[in-house]
């Protein structure tokens, strides 16, 4: 019977992130929550806060250098701040350390963290240290940016072109190279320390055409669904324009790796996802290429409220299989 | 020779959150650390940040409602702003969940943050939610002060007055309580859902006149510690002035409880440590009082630099033996 009343307590490995952050948005007095970052408005600005937690069983690939797991949780954050063509201000960082790490590892932590920050001219400006059984690494990102550059969630529209900027895959491709001891340092890297679009992003949104942004941490199926959800249009993408990731492609199609599918589904390319009218793709693609970026087109808006993918004039369904904690353990080492 | 080697290693437990903090300093290529909030400038403000992290073992003790966690990890950070005269703009909070907690736990934590939140004027305005195998909470909190109002841990003039709010060892009271199974709840509030100064620090800030602040999280003792090593000062503190909370007064000395060590030493009071000119204590005092706190003069601030404790016209050495996080588990259940 205690069993049977267990059963029915429904966890968070059961609903996953999304319904639980439905669940606490009705309980919050504000209902700031749902973009990259929380907004707070000041004078003709928005200040950019958002926040984000790695812990070493579900975001630490054992083959990751501290270095790297410094500058990881750093551009995470920063990637946030990017999607909504935001400045950084500063990152804190709050370490939870089991009591036998040594310091040499927190220094090492610490360099990556810093050197992420610098290079994209921001720094680590405060922190908080305390013991965890698990290394659990929760960084902040302060940012600012002009209300009328700010590039929400929300603002799709109808015809608009639906854009990425660099390559999909990437992330991935360092995935599958490490799970198949493939020794290629680069392919790790593009997973290990990813470059948040901090320049391009503050570099759009400049310019005020871009209908709506986020990053592409979840992947490009999941991101594309949540978009959906918020703007209330649908997307048809155009799978043979994918600009997937050459190391992805070198991978080629095996039977665990399914290029298309991690292309799509698996995240982790911390990229921009943007949709912006059609008469203003090729400015935005000349902003990005002066970033030393890529933007290529992948689809449009449209009034059709499905997420269609099509390849050869044939249209199919783009299931929702992106990345959701408690659901799938990327970096678990099983 | 493994094992020799091993110990040779420097692990964070050895040397303790200071000097961790310490050596990350010599890292980062902003020294803005150092206080209890990373400030940005920002035309005639400075934007405050602060971050703090509570995990199950170490700061949650097994009798705190899930409610009083929310709470807690709420309070804990509104208190750094609190202490440098700041309002607080928000607070962000990453969740490290165990998969198996439930989701009416979640939603427990959160009512408790947001009743923390806008009790002191403000929103939980974003997160975080991730799996760890430990609760682990991590709030960070946005405020803001006018630049000259903002109350600095650098500033205690040879002379000033040292004053703290309200009283001390709430917190130990209740800590002890729950060690004695006294079964007095109200006790217990103070040690889990502290009620950081947010007003009365706004209030003081206005004024200008403080001329070094911090909040007394770590305790009177090792605050002091951290005062005189910044400012290079010393302090006489008149024992027999110490604001002793009635809870732990009433609990009277036994062979666990010394009441004056608890006092000095316990912290989690969430209380504000002052110093300020003598001619100005009396308005100070209103200033508390028109916001139901009390505030007690301590003690001076003096050139000889050390922490000298004086008692019926006999002076000792204060110790240095506040609460350390890797050194002493305050909450942990053994």
């Amino acid at each position: 019977m205690k069993l049977f009343f267990e059963l029915l307590v429904t966890t968070v490995s059961d609903i996953g992130e999304r319904a639980i952050i439905k669940s606490i948005e009705k309980i919050l007095s504000t209902k700031n929550i749902g973009d990259d970052c929380a907004t707070i408005e000041y004078n003709d600005d928005f200040f950019l806060i958002t926040t984000d937690m790695i812990t070493q069983k579900t975001h630490i690939h054992h083959q990751m250098t501290d270095f790297q797991i410094g500058w990881f949780v750093t551009a995470i954050n920063l990637s946030d701040i990017a999607a909504k063509g935001g400045r950084p201000l500063g990152v804190v960082l709050a370490l939870g350390l089991p009591s036998t790490t040594s310091l040499k590892k927190v220094e090492e932590i610490m360099k990556g963290a810093n050197a992420c920050a610098t290079k994209f001219n921001t720094h680590i400006i405060g922190g908080d240290t305390k013991e965890n059984p698990e290394l659990t690494l929760s960084g902040t990102a302060i940012g600012i940016v002009q209300k009328e550059e700010f590039m929400p969630r929300r603002g799709a529209q109808i015809g608009d072109i639906v854009a990425v900027t660099g390559t999909l895959g990437k992330a991935a491709a360092g995935y599958y190279a490490l799970q198949q001891n493939i020794n290629d340092p680069t392919l790790w890297k593009d997973l290990f320390e990813p470059h948040p679009r901090i320049e391009t992003g503050q570099k759009l949104a400049k310019q005020q055409f871009v209908t709506s942004c986020m990053d592409l941490s979840d992947g490009v199926s999941s991101s594309l669904y949540q978009l959906h959800q918020m703007n209330k249009v649908g997307f048809e993408i155009d799978q043979d324009r994918l600009p997937i990731a050459h190391g992805l492609l070198n991978l080629k199609s095996t039977k665990t790796v399914d290029v298309l599918c991690s292309a799509l589904h698996f995240g982790g390319d911390y990229e921009l996802l943007l949709t912006l009218p059609e008469n203003v793709f090729d400015k935005a693609l000349k902003i990005c290429q002066n970033t030393n970026t890529n933007l290529t087109k992948i689809g449009t808006v449209t009034k059709d409220k499905k997420i269609i993918l099509i390849s050869n004039h044939k249209k199919r369904l783009l299931p929702n299989e992106g990345y959701e904690h408690f659901k799938i353990h990327r970096f678990s080492k099983n």
